[in-house]
This record gives structure tokens, C-alpha cells and sequence, in this order.
């Protein structure tokens, strides 16, 4: 095992490995940027080292400061947690060469998994069903009305060199095809000098639906079940829960397997999340793999009461997996609430500060992620997440009134946070009954 | 189910209730002293009412006061937490005839259990072990050696009419005994004015093992396993665990069986604790019955999965129990520490003030309870626990390291605490060990 760790990161994330570390009875160097001096996770460590100013690029990014305080700090390994470098490849290759463990996958399989290509090819092979697609550029209207009757209406057009939804259209028949196709097509030319297109099948009310997967270096792979994360605004995670209310119990099942089987497939080691979208017949298909820990994961650890990040250095370090499939039960139900400083009434713009207050939620069925206090400084220059409210409890019904409980006793003095917002879609009945996909938030409550 | 309940009492049970109150729906009615004016639990109610001066024998213990609360507050029921006026048979009384109903046992059942001699007796009539006595005063040696052949040595001498161990005398042989007697009886006599003694066996190495009971009015009755409290100083309990590392699987199960049995003798109703005193072989003896809910309710809620006061509330409410003796599973180990505002390295003397910021543990496996808050004045009026720091992990080993952790990384600025402490018995081999008895602490950390 590892007597000392580099916690390449910042925030919450940083105080969560350093908590699993401690508790496995392993040493911890962390690092900051001039603007995360004094922050109170550094306390909790056993060394500490300043790895550039404020701005990410020039320290928590800087490849180079990052490996020197690795080596100043004579650590075995390094757990990158999520963001800055987590699914850098070319970071988890250096590491390698200097002969530091990366608590994480092996770049090879990294960078397969970070080429949405190739990780579609790799889940065609694991045979999880993927969005069906054309399969490369369509030019004739009569190829894509052949393509649109085989997967069924609605289908998406998509530039190949697009982006921002431009050259983007949906067409729901044959005669919208057609036009469709030329409006794409013209657009697509316009906007990025190149008008190829392909085709997509368009999924209605998506919902987002993840599996959690933990492999070793012995050849064992195991899921623990799934996250739904279809609360989001603008692709960002609200609210996370599992169990999933978009799945049925057989599909939840051959999802899970099938998740485990794409790991296996792709001989990848470490903890990773096989992200699915579900379409509003239950009807699942792969998205990609992020290679990393994640914000979400401690709903999967309530439901299955395993330590995730004490799982991924203990697979790091040469260990088997202590548990096959079928000791993995998940029991009750839990919720995570992103805190962010962020204000909700104005566009949900940064609110970074000072917070001169912080009374941490407690109680029953509740936990509490975060690395801010009373006094501390949420920085304006990180993502502006301060704190990870978690609830688990037997029953879905019985998380929503804890969580609820928990965000009305929670203060945060002097910054604006989403705690609003929560309350909001919390208490609407749409939630309530599970009626929930990626476009519920912006379609309920403002795009802004 | 109510509408509306008055918690009787203050800090972290009074937030306690009203959590478990806003979970469930209900309105809360709290009540403050003066010196509690402006807690943040008080906020967390739908209303709350002044009901006198600091001093609780003018506020928290005046009955009428109460009353008035609750005749304004137009509430159903009294929640009384523990303390106070708790286990007051004349104010859960008082509350029956103003048709209030008092969330805990009858004022009969009450009384009877808080007569010792009538609490043993009941004990008898359930064929539960309570600790061999010579059933009356004993004046004659030989009567005394009789009844100590008869229990086997060593066997303790009280005073009928002692106290504070004066009058009080342990003999481990038949001469020992002789004199022993005729020095107690002496020493009553000097210090009470009255002579008579009685003999009990001596129980060596004690450990305090308490069987957590819920009983409903329909004559249904589980129990809730067993938490083992035998880290005390000075007959206050310091840490409390589930499972017990004391006694045998055997024993555990008779013994919480025992517990239920005497609970379903006494036609109690609502949640009560069984409490016993375990020997170094691990025979078990009843000592006495908690017809509250008890400070160290969390740690059953953790291994069990239930919420111990929701379920005092739907007992009082006259629903049925929700579960069956063979649904109620233990899972895992929960310890908790009682975090006091007191200072070890000073007798312990309580160490009331300005909190000038409190940092809460947080993480996977920890849960806070707690009233205080950065800000938050601990008042030197009551008693000096301003938290409950609870962990629960798949082992005890696992609970252990996360405590220890939890520990380290809580902070609270401007007041002494008890941490200090915990951390030194948490990390001490007996306790590793589970070689704990009640004289533990005094024995390894000096009597002050």
C-alpha cells in the first residue's frame, strides 16, 4: 500500500481524498494556488506545497509544478479527483515516466476513451447499444429518408464540423427531411466553410442516466448500479439521484451489465461512469465513459455504502476488488444538491466572496461535502461549487423531505448560492413523480 | 397525525424534533429561555415562545409555562425530549388532563418504572436477571455470609439510606465480610443516622449495555438492538456504540428479547431504553428502564435504519408499528461522541461561551448533531453538550478511523471541548480492543 499521496486538485474534491486517505492511514501532500492559501483542507494534510498564482493555467493545470511537488513530496501516487488534469492523458503519461502511480485508468486507455469515436466503436464491440447513426457524410436526400425509415422520426441533422447547434435541425418526416437536409447543408457551409452532414436518431425527452463501474488490474469489473442525472441547466448537473425513475427495473439491469461489459471490453482499470442517454420509452444508449471519479459519486456510495475513492487507491495499488457483483446490494434511496455560489435570480452568475456565515446542514440521512467554512473566501477564478448536500434514506419520498429539510436549515451569509433553486425543483410535482429529463429545468424554469 | 407539536425543550434535541417534525409534515411550537433567545433552532419552528429567565427551574422546568406554550401554540402533542421535564409523571399528567398528548409512555407506566423496587419487580415478573439482593436489611453476619455463599463473592454492602458511597463497602471473602458489615453499619450510622444495611453481588468490570425498545399501542413491541455506553467519567456516559464488543451473539440476543419482554410486562407504550449492567463473564443484569429517548438515540438509528423519534410520534399518534421483529436489521458499526463544552486538561469544568467559528465534520459515514454554529454562545445555564458527532462504517475498525478523522478535521474556535479526549480513548488499544468497562476512563486518564 501507499504511505503517502499528492491530492492534484482543490476544494471539495481535494478535502474528500485526503479524508479517505487519513482514514486508510496514508500521508498526504496537497497543493494550492496563491488564491487557495490558508484554505482549511491544506490543514488536514501533512504537507502542503504552492504550485502558482491564482489563475488555473499557471498552477492546478501546470503539468510541471504539479509532478515537482509530487517529487519534492517523495509521494507513491497521485489522485488527480475530477477537473484540471483528472482525464489529461499526456499528465497520467508523465506520472508513469516518473515512476508515480496515476489513481486512475492507464492513458492508453485514457485517450481511447476521451476519442468519442473510438469509444463508440469500442461499446459497438461490447454490443451496448449506441444513438444509431449514418455512419458517415449523407449528400443525397434519398440516403437520409432511407436512414430516417430504418431508426424511425424524429432524427437529427449535424455538421460534422459543427458546433453551438449551428448546421443542427430535427426533422420529424419525410417532407421535413428533405428541406431540412439542404438547410443544414447550406448553413453548415456558411458557418464552418464546410457543409457535410450527417444523421443522427433524435431523442425526445432525454434523460441522463450513468452507471458506476469499478475494475481492477486482476481482470475482475463490477457496477454499482446507476445515477440519474437528468436535472441539468445549459449540460450542467443539478441534482443527482439514484435510483433512476427513468428506467425500468429489467432495463436498470441489462444497463448495469452492460456497462460492466464496455469496461471489461475496453480492459480498463480504475473507477469509471458509462454515461447513457434513455429516450421516454426506456430505451438506453451509450454516450461515452468518463474516465475519473465524480462530482456525483457519493449517491452511489449511500446506496451501496462502499468507499469509491478508498476503492480507486486500493485498485491503483495492485489490490483485487474485495467484493464480486452480487454483494453490491443498493439500499434505499439517495439525492445530491450541487451548493454552487452562484446567484439563481441573475442568470446564475458567479457569486463569488466571503462567506460570513456557514451553518453546515446535519442530522439524520444527511452529509455534507465541503471544503468552505464560516470566513472562508470562495475564489471567482474555480468552478464555483462549494459544497455537496447529500441525503439517503429507504425511500425516494423520504430523501426528497430530508433534502428539503436539510436546504431550508442550511446558511450561507454573504454569497449568493442555488440553494433556491433546489427548494424550487424539489418541491415541484414533476420531480416529485420522476417526470423529469435534460430540458426540464430550462423548460420550468427560464433558459437563464 | 398531528398538525402541530411543541418541542419542550432546547438545543440539539429541540432541533432534533422539529427536523424530524418538518420531515413528517408537522408544524413545531418552540420555546425558548432568555438565554436562548435567537438560537437557530428556534428559527427552524413555525413559532416559538419565550417561557422564562435563563434558569430552567424558571423556564424549561416550569411546568405552567410550558403549558401556556403549548394552550397558545394550539398544539396536539408534547415532545419532551430528554431532560427536564422528560420523565416528569406530574407534568405528563398535567398534559393529559389539558388534552395534550405527551410524546413518551403513561404517567402510570412512567411512575411505576421510576420506582426502582417496582421497576425490579416488574424485571422478576418478565424472568429478566437483575442483580442478586438480599431482598431487605441484613443485621446479622451470618444471615450476610449466607447470602454471599449464596450469589458468590465479592458482594457489596449499601446503606438503605446512602449516598455518595459513604456507608458503602466491598468484601471478596467471609472475613472480610464480618468486619465489612459491622464498618458499614457504623458508618451509615454516623453518616445518616440510621444503620441499616443490604447486601448486593458485586459486579467486577462492569460494562453498561442498553436495549433501545419501541412499543405501540396495539401490543406490538421490537426491539432495536443494543448500544454499549460503557466509556463513561463519573457515571457520564462519553462514547456510545453499536453493536457491543462486550457480549456474546447469544447473549445479545437474549438480552434485547429480555428488553422487549419487560417492556410488553409493563403495557409500556412509545420508545423506552432497557438498561443493563454486564459482567466480565458476560452475564447481563437488569438495572433500570429510560422511559424517554436518549441522547445516544443515534447511534441505533445509523445500524438500524430508523428514525427513533419520527417513530415516538407515530406511536403517540396511535399508529401501529411499520415493521416486525425479523425486519429490523443491524448493519455495520456506529460510535458516537459527545462533543461538551468543557476542558479536559481542567477537571472537565465546563467551558461556557462565544464559539467563534465552528468548522462541522463532514464526509462519507459521518453525521453531526449539533445546535451550534459559529457565532453561537454556549450559556452556561444547562448542560454543556453542544453536539454529537456520529459515525457509522461496514466495521467497528472502519467506524474507528473515520471517527479519528471526523475529529481531527472539526474545529471549534474560542471554547474548550472534549475532543482531545475522544481522540486519546479512540486511539487507545483497550478501546481497539474492546477490553472497556465503566471504570475505564477514570482508571487510564485519572479521575479528574
Amino acid at each position: 500500500m501507499y504511505q503517502r499521496i499528492l491530492v492534484a486538485n482543490r476544494g471539495e474534491i481535494a478535502l474528500r481524498v485526503i479524508r479517505a486517505c487519513r482514514e486508510l492511514g496514508i500521508e498526504t501532500v496537497a497543493i494550492y494556488s496563491e488564491a487557495d492559501r490558508g484554505s482549511h483542507y491544506l490543514s488536514l494534510a501533512n504537507e502542503a506545497y504552492c504550485v502558482g498564482p491564482a489563475k488555473a493555467s499557471e498552477s492546478y493545470l501546470r503539468i510541471a509544478n504539479v509532478i515537482s511537488a509530487a517529487e519534492v513530496g517523495n509521494v507513491q501516487a497521485i489522485h488527480p479527483g475530477y477537473g484540471f488534469l483528472a482525464e489529461n492523458a499526456h499528465f497520467n503519461e508523465i506520472c508513469r515516466s516518473c515512476n508515480i502511480d496515476f489513481i486512475g485508468p492507464s492513458p492508453e486507455a485514457m485517450a481511447q476513451l476521451g476519442d468519442k469515436d473510438a469509444a463508440r466503436k469500442l461499446a459497438k464491440k461490447a454490443g451496448v447499444p449506441v444513438v444509431p447513426g449514418s455512419e458517415g457524410i449523407i449528400t443525397d436526400p434519398e440516403e437520409a429518408l432511407r436512414f430516417a425509415h430504418e431508426v424511425g422520426f424524429p432524427v437529427l441533422i449535424k455538421a460534422v464540423a459543427g458546433g453551438g447547434g449551428r448546421g443542427m435541425r430535427v426533422a420529424a418526416n419525410d417532407l421535413v427531411l428533405k428541406s431540412a437536409l439542404q438547410q443544414a447543408q447550406q448553413e453548415a457551409e456558411a458557418a464552418f466553410g464546410n457543409g457535410a452532414v450527417y444523421l443522427e436518431k433524435y431523442i425526445e425527452q432525454p434523460r441522463h442516466v450513468e452507471v458506476q463501474v469499478l475494475a481492477d488490474s486482476h481482470g475482475n469489473a463490477v457496477h454499482l448500479w446507476e445515477r440519474d442525472c437528468s436535472v441539468q441547466r445549459r449540460h450542467q448537473k443539478l441534482i443527482e439521484e439514484s435510483p433512476s425513475r427513468s428506467i425500468s427495473q429489467e432495463t436498470r439491469l441489462e444497463m448495469c451489465e452492460a456497462a460492466r461489459r464496455l469496461i471489461l471490453t475496453a480492459n480498463y482499470v480504475n473507477a469509471a461512469t458509462v454515461e447513457f442517454i434513455v429516450d421516454k420509452d426506456g430505451k438506453y444508449y451509450f454516450i461515452e465513459v468518463n474516465a475519473r471519479i465524480q462530482v456525483e459519486h457519493p449517491v452511489t456510495e449511500m446506496v451501496t455504502g462502499i468507499d469509491l475513492i478508498k476503492q480507486q487507491i486500493l485498485i491503483a495499488s495492485g489490490e483485487p476488488l474485495p467484493f464480486k457483483q452480487e454483494d453490491i446490494v443498493h439500499r434505499g434511496a439517495a439525492i445530491e444538491c450541487r451548493i454552487n455560489a452562484e446567484d439563481p435570480k441573475r442568470k446564475f452568475q458567479p457569486s463569488p466572496g466571503k462567506i460570513e456565515r456557514l451553518i453546515a446542514p446535519g442530522g439524520f440521512g444527511v452529509r455534507f461535502d465541503s471544503h468552505a467554512h464560516s470566513g472562508y473566501v470562495v475564489p471567482p477564478y474555480y468552478d464555483s461549487m462549494i459544497g455537496k448536500l447529500i441525503v439517503h434514506r429507504p425511500t425516494r419520498e423520504e430523501a426528497i423531505s430530508t433534502m428539503l429539510r436539510a436546504l431550508a436549515e442550511m446558511r450561507v451569509d454573504g454569497i449568493k448560492t442555488t440553494i433556491p433553486i433546489h427548494q424550487e425543483i424539489l418541491s415541484h410535482s414533476a420531480f416529485a413523480e420522476g417526470r423529469i429529463d435534460t430540458t426540464f429545468v430550462e423548460r420550468t424554469f427560464g433558459a437563464d
